[in-house]
């Protein structure tokens, strides 16, 4: 299915963000997770759970259930399915047959939101999540925004690719961060296993209005944007303005903001869409702006989800499509091949076993560590 | 299909409830039965009729046309059918093609609601129909509640599944009819040509206060519930309250109710729900609730209907299902099988014949007569 | 696909209505036309384009983009595609790949409409448009209402099958235009290449209280009612109302009222339809009434509009339809006839260069021209 060759949908054996931690609770959250059904709660403790989200007797939605003490209970016949997914009691007979269980997910619940693993729990080793220590998000005293969260009417590649190739930033996003020249900027690949990272130096640009209102910023400005796509879908961000002319190796930069895209498949045709940022409270300008203002990022956000929207919409209307790739287009096509080889090698025999094997030092959120510290 | 397997729907050569009395009148009403549109109107005599719903010529639907004498005439090019589907009238010309006719269902109307037959008029033999002078729907001092009735998003089988297996009383409606563990009492069984029979006795149950506001009985009480499906889509139920303690024998109910459910393949993918009641006027406390608060039934069945919403979503959303059978669908399942038999029967050379010789004795409706005066 | 075998859609190397010219501008419009997205809009000179709809780079719709000179620039990446569908700017590089362009529609705008030609831009010969001078539409002194627009909910077919048999008139149109005996009338087929023509002269006919109070005639009239289909989409026709017992030929007439249907497939469940009228000056009684009140022409159109969505509504849930023909059938078919069989020449090899013979002066038009002046 486009942009994939057909059959191809989205891995499963790897970490997605599934929720934002406050809206995970006591009261079931159901959730599609890559065309499933999944049911979200917390444990009396707090932990955080996934389970499959139909009750396998007559195939209730859990999420129309109830939370009671660590389990879930139908709110059709009564069944009651602790954390770990197995059948407790079942109100009308004693004994729990073997079939009657229900899927728990991996999760691991990291700063404000809960990574979930749609595929085999065992091969689910949170040391393959992107070090969130090393991505700025659990540092005090970086001044972090809440994670936004939309539900968007298209499938999860084309948010990824929109987030894969910058240029449309300049016309996508003319009112809002379009400042500087994106689309004529040359653009600096860097890749390694299961990542790809994209970097722009933009000199003597523009500001907008809205990042001058917005972030407190006169132009004009030298601006590096920087974006890694952690396949299948994370991206992280780091966007650094500098008053123009500036040594970025000695200069403090009018504004060092972290930001985050997490784009996680909910049906064949929609996706989940999660964006947070994190700013260093040591560029002074941000403290005007970072995070009073959600509103005015609410904006940008929303022109992505809307084109994604629209996109879809032809292909629903229009059938498949055979697309012209453009130069700006070959991180893109890296980024899209990472995710394209990770649904292929699940096809293949033993592939979960390879797939645990990754060891986290590999991982690029610590090479970003290494990088920008 | 599921419950049934691929390619099973609903049995034709049956007689299912098409609408209430109070609907059927002089405009003609359009309503889907068994994936037909059927158009129902009254003859002059007031006589219902039930016609298929579209005009052989181009397709209008005739539940748009208007009655006219006992006939229906099309909106678009006035051609005018007959109460037994036949065409007298084609404005633009004096010939009528012998094609040119619509299926006259066989339709029989009896206490407040119109039972329609969709397969083959020639087996329609209302002697088939469950007896309701048995039943209690036509004796006048019996208080009966006009039927209610729902267009319920979800295919016809799972609301029959739902009263076939009362255990989810305690769970889906334990605010209003919950009362007592019905999921924990034995169930006894009992089946004949064409119908099974739930029966339970709960003693010394909980009332809950739904029961005590709106039918003014105080707990503890034993209480008789008993439901009989006449397959493939009517429910006569009996349920009896005594003080607890009581010989049942011996003893005047509290209350003693006739619950009606009828339940109709809309398409197949919805359906149609009826539900009513009679209560027995030498039960005292009932005089004080019944039939004077509606709204307090329709919250119950209002549960039932949105459970069924949310199966069917999942189903759309997520493909079929593999159920996970417990004790308590022991006898849903001899019900559901009653179903298919009839479906396949369909399938089979001569069936409607064979339909056609159920002798009306062996009818469960009399059987209950016989059972319960 | 009703009312044509399977696969039959619609014939492309066809001049079809697209737009009113008042809706086509400097901003975008998406228009889906045979199923397919088009962006229409004015170059600064004001000429009308039609454009593929789809950016070929990431499938981004055209009409969400903005126009800038004489072209539109797609509201993702900013691709700029000019009238002719040709790129001619990529922010992102310098050289345009030859497969980054979009097809462009033949258009010709004539009176208050933009026509299209959905196939083979070089067969797209303006000559092959009906003859907008003899339709009347381009004489300064004939009243003519603007053109009246809707997006209707059923295949384009059900509205050209509706326009084809004017029995419908006396029972969907009895309030409005429905006096006189339309379905009872003797009814003239003429036809010739890619055209049929209806004639009924009803003598003698009352007329309905909308007439009269619309247009301003009292009854009995003289009426005839002719209607000319240019296949695949166009509809013209010409109604004139006498004194009862006139000489046509010789008296005035009291009304003399052209009327044109234009009919476009959009998707394969839905069409537009475009309508407008003109009026001869020399005729009284009209200049009371046309064309000041749209509101009452408007609601014979959606008489139309409603009924074929109904039948449509039927057609998407109970699957294929086999019609019954009628004798009042007769003349519709034949139009139907032409219809299927430009979509079958269609298929053959070469097809477009044939199409491209037909001699103007063989069209309808023209001969309407001689006839009616």
């Amino acid at each position: 299915m486009y942009p994939f060759p057909a059959g191809f949908f989205a891995p499963r054996n790897r970490w997605y963000v599934a929720a934002r931690s406050a809206e995970v609770g006591r009261t079931p959250l159901e959730r599609f997770i890559l065309d499933e059904p999944v049911v979200f709660y917390r444990t009396e403790a707090g932990q955080a759970v996934a389970l499959a989200g139909r009750c396998p007797h007559r195939g209730y939605p859990l999420g129309k259930g109830r939370v009671d003490g660590d389990a879930v209970i139908c709110g059709y016949h009564g069944l009651r399915f602790e954390a770990d997914g197995h059948c407790s009691h079942i109100p009308s007979q004693a004994t729990i047959p073997p079939r009657c269980q229900v899927k728990a997910y991996a999760v691991s619940e990291q700063w404000d939101w809960l990574w979930i693993w749609p595929g085999d729990p065992e091969c689910a080793d949170p040391a393959l999540i992107p070090d969130h220590r090393a991505l700025g998000l659990t540092d005090p005293h970086w001044i972090k925004r809440p994670p936004l969260y939309w539900h968007v009417e298209g499938r999860y590649q084309l948010l990824n690719d929109n987030l894969l190739d910058l240029t449309h930033l300049t016309v996508l996003h003319a009112d809002t961060i379009g400042g500087g020249d994106v689309a004529a900027t040359e653009e600096r690949h860097d890749e390694g296993e299961g990542w790809v990272r994209s970097t722009r130096w933009i000199a003597n640009a523009h500001v907008t209005d809205w990042v001058r209102r917005s972030r407190g910023i006169e132009g004009p400005v030298d601006r590096e944007i920087m974006l890694t796509f952690a396949a299948p879908g994370f991206h992280f961000g780091h966007d650094r303005y500098f008053r123009a002319g500036s040594d970025p190796g000695a200069a403090t930069p009018l504004l060092d903001i972290r930001i985050f895209h997490a784009v996680t498949p909910a049906t064949r045709n929609s996706c989940h869409y999660f964006a947070s940022s994190a700013v260093d409270p040591a560029t002074y300008e941000l403290s005007r702006s970072h995070p009073p203002d959600p509103g005015s990022a609410l904006k940008i956000f929303t022109e992505d989800v809307e084109a994604i929207g629209e996109i879809e919409r032809l292909l629903a209307a229009s059938g498949e499509f055979e697309e012209v790739p453009l130069r700006a287009d070959v991180h893109g096509l890296r980024g899209r091949r990472l995710v394209q080889a990770m649904i292929r090698d699940e096809a293949l025999p033993a592939s979960a076993a390879r797939k645990s094997n990754h060891a986290r030092g590999r991982e690029p959120a610590d090479r970003e560590a290494v990088e920008v510290k």
